[in-house]
């Protein structure tokens, strides 16, 4: 397996859903970021189980605790170590799946690929698992507002036919908060949709059944400057990033699939000068956003939006017919504990998975933008553009 | 910039589009692998500019030499150089874009990123240093189809509002085959579509204007087990290739987007065992495709199937405003040749991507299955389950 | 920080000597490995302080807790979470050194580079924290000695001027035993030389001084064919791993230094064959063996030796003059609990960190080693050539 | 294999002896670099064949061409590629010893590790592909010096029982330039002693024998805090890229093996401050530099020191028994040209690996030290403490 992502804000994931505990150690976080684990704690309480009726009745306090690499409230430089115990695993309830390949999850692609696989409650690949990425992740984003300010919404744009109205233009795009998305138990920011999509869900449930959907994400004060043509773009890390999360199907980046119905001279997002300063201020913006914030695996200044496609929940309730590890046709029943609906806890998933590879490009480019700071000062006396402190 | 990809078959790419030449560097191709230029000049004739009316008129014939890591027409192991020299370039076509920044393009973000760029024909962001991949992924085409007969077709699904009936069903995709593909134009398997689609390709340049569209990739013959969750997932390590490739907006596996409006009931592919044998010989399949091949980031012995957005061309003959360098508004006429529509010459890229992921986790796996080899000999004498000889 | 290492077969590292705990994660360990506690708690004893009068009075018993990836004793190919609690910490012993930067440690460039450190018991600087790389290494060691029966014996041949008498030709090496290694309480094979060798020692530690030494390392029954050129040779691989070693200022592989009073004619190893059989089947030997096991970077089949130098502990009872953080010049007597010589204790971390070296090696060659394999097969029938399974 | 090295700061090596070209692939270097071909050359015609009657009598001008990355002088941020053509290849030489495995070379344990090689001079483990190494190294020279004045200066210290005396201490390091060591046919700064290394080269030569020695490396002005422990410490990284040079057997740093004669009262160097200014603008230094300039992995602002071993040439003209490749017993007499002493020739070879290792960790420093410098602004207005701009 690989449980490492990043290359100078790196982070790597270990543990099982029903194992004693769950962590992560990021190493490569800069020294003297001020860290405690409420700040971690915040994002953990927004993914963890049990917050509401539309959710998982896993009751997980999801508890983290900071083993190393903090001293006095403030980061050292040194690896930081991650845990959250489990506490509220009921591995009987998956005693009748031991030997069953559940369809639509990974048991049968375990135990051909490893020849052994921990059943319980899913094992290394429950969702569980990414706790520690939103905790690793809630230092990243720590990071990048103390930086740079740079704000993640993430927020459910559709539940399965339920499609909630926003309007994504430049202007508008400081209306999503965070304080408002959680607001509404389905993360979502449209008050209507959000009312169906919670219907939806109860009805899928009651159902035994299961529903997907998709999550939008805007990150809002990005320097202009992150990504690394040619392979890893900024788009190409966040989709790798993205199809990472457990039950995603698709990314799209600005436009996305859309931008295929449109011609060239509508796509192109015309360059605009929103003020008098120089252009090395960073003062150029786009006119339409079709881009998404990213030209040619670039950051461009303009707000990064991007939308990822999550499938139906793979356990469900209802009946299905499968195979057991000796071949018998066997029928199939979830007895665990599950959501009919991922969508809601894992806004704050993709959030997670944004933040650290925008962390980890912000800390690519300080490297290797050395010499344009150097000349700015020389030849300008004018502002860095370096990731750290460049202002759009 | 970060211009490597893969871990243990890697490949670092280098060259502008008009510099005096580009290349790659393959390294970590394993040693007797029988390899000469005409393997890998048949992919490169097929993106390669000039080859209808429908793309650029540069007139490259793209030779590619083999400058290191091949000996008496077999790879040793060492790393393998490849070039490709820019023969027809001209340059002073860009004359007048030195201090534009051109809308859709990465001019201004390059110019933001390393205060200086390359600005004839692009430079490293034109669409041509993707020969380099195409060439490496010819090797890894190769390496695939001699260890496991792996096939990768791709084809256009999709231009502009014009989409091609294709069945996808597992026992269909054997009609897709590179032959048939190529056979058409456009690269698409749907005649009436095809037609179709070349009119709207000619109708866009007639107009000055660019149109995008949707490949498909088919995978047939994968060998179970590539992909290393949680963060290396076959998905993501694909959707991240395709996200670095030009133009690219949006990446789907299997039922992508569309998995959002089914139900899980809907959506779980029914696991079946099509004959009688072990489990373990890889027989199990399951009788929809809506995973596209991967459950939980590993590949199940399905074909792979994912489609890949690409946005309409952002350079093109039509006049856009857009600034200088300077903050000045000018009007834009692009005068460099260019593709009212990348997709048919995107296949091959699409597919060396593709293979070049493939490679990589095959080694990988390989590397990894160490004891359920052993396992498998010791206890059943049946075939090895590791990358290189798996049969499913 | 960089706290991780290898590229198959990698480990992360986290923690302080006077945090909560220390830990490593590894991943990338192949599946159906048989794996339990006290498998990793036997090495973890052999480095832990307190075992005598030669070392160190903090008394930690460095138990070890498996919290991921073993499933019913066997790996299963998720990351391996190891925790180590401290527990007997004096943190108070260390208040006097909170502004001090201690001669010989990295108190002064750790404050330099970081801003920050945490100054008790030596930080994330402790050799403490050594112990989660001999719990990973005790991992890398069952599966090397699983997979190709490798053994890896490490003994102390010099402390100050006292220099072991031992004879590394080819045939006596399998006279050095880890048992016959632990029966001495300096770690030291020459009887008389390690009795010499404890009153150094012990001499030392009477004067509030310490001493240093040379660790040699032997591995026997190393398949052939590991190690990268051109940078990744196995040789530059260990360098690379002792050198990171806390307090080694030196490696040398082989003959190292001393090849240098050699002429050519002398220094060559004449290849021989020792009996009949094919050349593949690896019966190919060196009459000498002052390559060290490798010629250009791999493996040949011979047993690898090297030595590290370790410098005296920097830690000393003794005054000593240094500066502290506001630029005051003080006098500095080290109160904390430290070893006179780091020696003995060291030994099982160089074996762990080049069981670490090779392991991944190993899985590394055989990712490659793909068409090697296959061509033995089909024309020969005879055993395979990868890391795996290889016999010498 | 794997040729690519350096994290941020990357190259990747490709070529053989005998091939068409050899050449390098530099990915991540900044842009706004100056950088054209001579300065390239510069350190190419130090290693290049045939500067003296005591090198090999290959004619190679070993000429490089940019192919890309560099526009109107500068650097782009693109890949840098790098090639130089072979032309005095006379592989009918080799022939000879297509089936033979020559004693103290890599044909054995290539052969075994590929199951096939390029013999023609070395192929691709000819010291030959060193050159790409040098070349590389040349713009990480460059890049050191125009952003922190770091002058790196190797020179030989020893031709088998030759030694060279040399002083050292801090103060008398800048006795030791380039321009001096290049004076001198051997690279030695002590008059008397190159005088006998040359004898002693000569008199080997004469045998059909070969010598080998140890080069010391100075590296003057290395900023305070590069190196990223605990496993990338700067000794470390240097180890490892030393003792991937072509038929090096030792590495030590600062005091290395001799560090085992002394007591820790004797080698701990006394911290002191040379100037009344604050702690932070690096003004502190050590009394004496037995560390050679890093303490606990990291740079402290005195010169780094290191020195490292290589074994006399394995290919004498001498005749030697060794074995061919079905395994008859064959004697052998080198036919092709070569060295009698390697280092003459090898000091730039250090040097460019040291350059590299260097500009990799100051560009990682960088990204890693983005609070560092904020705290710095905002508290005390004074100078940054990054990898660029700090001065010692």
């Amino acid at each position: 397996m690989s449980n490492t992502i990043g290359k100078m804000f790196k982070i790597t994931n270990w543990g099982e859903s029903h194992g004693k505990a769950i962590g992560v150690v990021i190493d490569g976080c800069p020294s003297l970021l001020n860290l405690n684990e409420k700040d971690i704690q915040l994002d953990l309480d927004r993914r963890r189980p049990g917050q509401s009726s539309l959710t998982t009745q896993r009751n997980e306090s999801d508890e983290v605790e900071i083993l190393s690499g903090v001293f006095e409230g403030k980061t050292t430089g040194a690896p930081i170590s991650l845990i959250i115990k489990n506490s509220d695993a009921e591995s009987k309830d998956y005693d009748n799946l031991k030997d069953v390949f559940r369809p639509g999850h990974s048991d049968m692609t375990l135990h051909q690929k490893f020849g052994i696989r921990d059943h319980r409650g899913g094992g290394r690949s429950s969702a569980r698992i990414t706790a520690g990425n939103v905790a690793a992740g809630a230092i990243a984003k720590r990071l990048l507002r103390e930086l740079a300010n740079v704000e993640i919404v993430g927020f459910v744009k559709q539940i399965k036919d339920v499609i909630a109205e926003v309007n994504l233009d430049s202007v508008q795009v400081n209306q999503f908060t965070q304080e408002n998305i959680d607001g509404s138990l389905v993360r979502c920011p449209d008050k209507k949709a959000a009312a169906e999509m919670k219907i939806t869900i109860e009805k899928a449930k009651a159902e035994n059944d299961s529903v997907g959907g998709i999550i939008t994400c805007i990150i809002k004060n990005v320097p202009v400057g992150l990504g690394e043509p040619i392979f890893d773009k900024l788009e190409a890390d966040l989709a790798k990033a993205m199809m990472s999360i457990n039950a995603t199907k698709g990314f799209e980046m600005g436009s996305g699939f859309n931008s295929v119905l449109m011609k060239g001279s509508e796509h192109n997002d015309e360059i605009i000068i929103v003020n008098e300063k120089n252009v090395l201020d960073g003062k150029i913006q786009t006119k339409t956003n079709n881009a998404g914030g990213v030209l040619g695996g670039i950051s461009n200044g303009m707000p990064l939006i991007f939308n990822v496609a999550f499938k139906p929940t793979s356990t469900i309730g209802k009946e299905q017919k499968t195979i057991d590890m000796n071949q018998n046709v066997v029928e199939l029943e979830a007895k665990g504990r599950h959501d009919p609906c991922v969508l809601p806890r894992a806004v704050p998933i993709v959030e997670a998975m944004a933040a650290l590879v925008l962390c980890d490009h912000l800390l690519r480019h300080r490297a290797q933008s050395i010499f344009l700071n150097k000349g700015n000062k020389e030849n300008k006396g004018n502002k860095e553009n370096n990731g750290g402190n460049h202002e759009n």
